[in-house]
């Protein structure tokens, strides 16, 4: 079971596979019920349509953490995807950075990526 | 090659793989001079150790994404970091919510994490 469904589904049953599953929800931050300033979303890309919601949150100030797997073999796809993304980041004084060979994180005026990474290799 | 050593490395050469491989660089959107009010930053967790450092990244206002795989299957010290850091963004109003199998994202006052999910599955 992968993290990110921890965090959405039911509490996973203790199994004794190579490593004991973990829920993660026990460790998240309750949502309080006053509106963030800033949101983190994720958002999968599947096609070009998708864009422009990408760039409407972009605008509104939040950061999108965007899965390109779904486009990444599509060369043409994914650069019009890349180059539209960076023209809005431009736009708003934001950044945009490639985080792991699937997902690309996008952000909104006030907020960079720092290339330098802490620890590891 | 990944996408991340596109982002720091040299243009690549054209190769005849599965698919082209991209220079996400040329979409970068280049550091401004002045400092940005909020970072992202990327750490990889190899160790308890490495904790303080993430805490201080939150408590200066930067959003951290954490690659916990060096450490995922040690559950003790799973819990033990995914504990500590939720205490912090808990402290200061931040969130904690898991991206995928391996990378935790942590946010500082005033950024919350969406968990709907825009587009895909």
């Amino acid at each position: 079971m992968k993290i990110k469904e921890l965090l959405f589904g039911p509490i996973p049953k203790q199994t004794e596979s190579e490593y004991a599953e973990l829920d993660l929800s026990q460790y998240e931050e309750v949502m309080e019920p006053e509106p963030a300033e800033t949101y983190i979303r994720v958002a999968e890309l599947s096609n070009l349509d998708g864009i422009s919601e990408l760039k409407k949150e972009i605008y509104e100030g939040n950061v999108v953490v965007v899965d390109i797997s779904a486009i990444k073999r599509d060369q043409m796809m994914l650069e019009r995807a890349l180059r539209d993304l960076h023209d809005v980041v431009s736009d708003v004084g934001g950044d945009i950075a490639g985080l792991d060979d699937d997902l690309v994180i996008t952000t909104p005026t006030g907020i960079k990526i720092d290339r330098s990474r802490i620890g590891g290799r």
